[in-house]
């Protein structure tokens, strides 16, 4: 029996558990518990679960590996690692078989997800459905480890942080599924981070484009790759809560979009970040691309590059990285002001970067300045700028941050103005 | 390069480490420097070593699958409970890396140990030796997933408790390993457990066959079925410490043992036992056959089994389980009764086996008497016999289990006196 004879009602759903939703073995149960009512209640004509490892069990196994490994890394730091989502899926394979369930774990080698070689940082390459097609004939929900595939010579591969929303958006489209559902420990996607600003707001729906800046940019509501993925073939985000029923937010294509998007959408921070700034660059062609063709040679994510043109920072080059990336950056630039191309280097640990999120945010004038003047009412210095179609993001003092996101927050979602999503409209400009 | 030409000095070694071994980061970091040692000092054309979970971890995956639910087991159990070794070798890998040696850390599934399909008590079928061969050849040493295999379907099983044992005497024969070293918290195999008996002697040597009853009797040394695989392509086991590089127990075919044989090698116990009798069975054919087949289908080991002929006990078939298999074996109890086969049954859980393994203990009149004359001069009573050519075990009460064990230990061999391997002969008969 193929998968396209069974696919005839609502379609295959594929629903992705972070690990703060099976931390536990109470709350592996109240999945399994969830995903009973699931099949149900709700017509979908099958069920593919992808799973986080449990809580901080990965932390816990790279702690163990860098108690035997200076620089612990490569294809068995990979091996390790992948036996976190193996145990989360037994477990809830275990518990909904006690619930009466048909239901089947699979591992990456054995619902056939092929990466590339690059262990720890791998990308899918393919997916062979044809296994968790053949479950899903049989009436069986299917379990699926998230954050890991194998490479052309079967070993074991993992995709870096966040990879399990990679792994779920790459099956939605393996399978065509009707939609990938994002399971998490907030409602769906907020215009902040509710821990900062109690009134954030939710977004019953949102573009692929600007899911993609939010993520980006520290929202952790999903992988911005995960995202990429499901844009490209077309198949509707449900971001929702692992904890109640309630919709969530759906990111798809704004064509299918039903309300007109607000300009600005999020306002997020991120504090585990460094700034490192090479001072007296010389002005020569090629040195720019240089320095950051050697970051990109050690796997080193850079977020913003700022380099200005103004006379008093002639020759400096400015850019913003994430901590873990901290110790590489560090060694490159003992490189380079040993190969002349800076004299000297300042890195500042003690930053921040806040972000305004939105679609058109440069070509409507006057978003950015509303940002600036909410932080300079604060009296929050911007240590520098950078701003793209979709997302002005300033760096500013680490300690600022949470202040900063709720004046910039408070400006664009007035507390006791409009509700609605697209509210913040009617100010400024 | 095949690994036949790569063999050409004393073979290839395959060590075994239990979970206490290998129980946290820091005694895996001493397992690698020991593994280093061996590789610079021996002359092993390769080594493979092959590990147990870390320390307790198994018994925590297993609590935590019965949090998730009431009879954890089947399929996912043991996706569930392989992460155990696949954690443990990885963390080796990456130790013995750090130490600038070129290793490779395999699962079941990558070095082709395949099993048959009964989970969670698999057996061994084949073993595709290609990878293992290779990294040899290559100059790695090979660190293997004890306990585990795939079957035919390529889903993972596991081979029952002790199974690393069993891994490491099969991938031995496959490979026709030198020897495969069991290396464990012990010195090697002991005329009885040094922490009830602290005089107890280290074996040099000892035949498979007494060694595989000294490990059916308690003794924990090794899996039996590991003694077994490795008598049928004579292969030498190594019992030894993990922790000091001093020779331990050599177990091997008689023909090539060194000095002869003492009659009575080991004394041991064994309090995870339970004690069943049923009463009034009907004196008809078949239907003894009845109860040990129904066990047997319910996977109930037996340990003991006891029918008297004498007049007071007529009707009466006693056996002996391990304690695990109580709850399944008082299930059939119930339909035994029901169905005419006893008109009623005793379960006594405090029990004890006390035994004595050696060999010709049957042909040798009179060391039976000296074991049950030690137990009566202590006021022990006997509550059942059973003996076989190389085992005499008794059932007592479980609080006498170490007192007898002394006891019968001293008889045997005397604190005081001949201490060479043979003593205890010059006394009795």
């Amino acid at each position: 029996m193929s998968a396209t004879t069974a696919a005839a009602g609502t379609g295959i759903v594929v629903q992705k558990y972070g690990g703060t939703s099976v931390a536990t073995a109470e709350r592996i149960g109240a999945i399994a518990d969830r995903v009973s009512r699931c099949i149900e209640d709700e017509a979908a004509d099958g069920l593919i679960v992808v799973l986080s490892a449990m809580g901080k069990s990965t932390d816990g196994l790279v702690a163990l590996a860098h108690e035997v490994s200076r620089r612990p890394a490569g294809r068995e730091m990979d091996l390790l690692l992948a036996t976190g989502e193996q145990v989360s899926v037994s477990l809830l394979g275990l518990a909904l078989q006690d619930r009466g369930m048909a239901a089947i774990s699979l591992t990456a080698a054995q619902c056939g997800i092929r990466t590339d070689d690059a262990f720890n940082i791998a990308r899918i390459q393919s997916i062979d459905t044809g296994r968790i097609q053949a479950e899903i004939a049989a009436g069986r929900v299917v379990i699926i480890t998230g954050f890991q595939g194998i490479n052309s010579k079967h070993e074991i591969t993992t995709l870096g942080r966040g990879g399990s929303d990679i792994t779920a958006a790459a099956v939605a489209v393996a399978v065509g599924a009707a939609s990938c559902d994002i399971c998490t420990d907030v409602d769906g996607v907020l215009s902040a981070d509710p821990n900062v600003v109690p009134g954030a707001r939710l977004w019953p729906e949102m573009s692929y484009e600007v899911a993609i800046e939010m993520a980006s940019s520290g929202a952790k509501v999903l992988h911005p790759r995960a995202a990429e993925v499901c844009m490209a073939y077309d198949v509707p985000i449900h971001v929702r809560s692992s904890f109640h029923g309630r919709e969530g937010t759906w990111i798809r294509g704004s064509e299918q979009m039903v309300m007109e998007q607000a300009e600005v959408v999020g306002v997020s921070s991120d504090r585990k970040i460094a700034k490192i700034t090479l001072l007296d660059v010389p002005d020569e062609p090629g040195l720019a691309a240089r320095v950051f063709q050697d970051l990109a040679a050690e796997e080193v994510n850079v977020r913003l590059i700022i380099q200005s043109a103004s006379s008093e920072s002639r020759g400096r080059i400015t850019f913003v990285l994430d901590d873990e990336y901290v110790e590489r950056a560090e060694l490159l630039v003992e490189q380079w002001k040993a190969g002349g191309v800076a004299s000297d280097a300042s890195i500042d640990h003690d930053v921040a970067k806040i972000s305004i999120v939105g679609s058109r945010l440069a070509s409507t004038p006057g978003l950015a300045a509303r940002m600036f003047a909410a932080l300079g009412r604060e009296r929050i210095n911007i240590d520098c700028i950078s701003s793209s179609e979709m997302k002005v993001a300033c760096v500013i003092r680490g300690d600022q941050a949470q202040r900063a996101v709720r004046a910039v927050h408070d400006e664009f979602f007035p507390p006791d103005g409009d509700k609605s999503p697209s509210g913040g409209r009617e100010r400024g400009q």
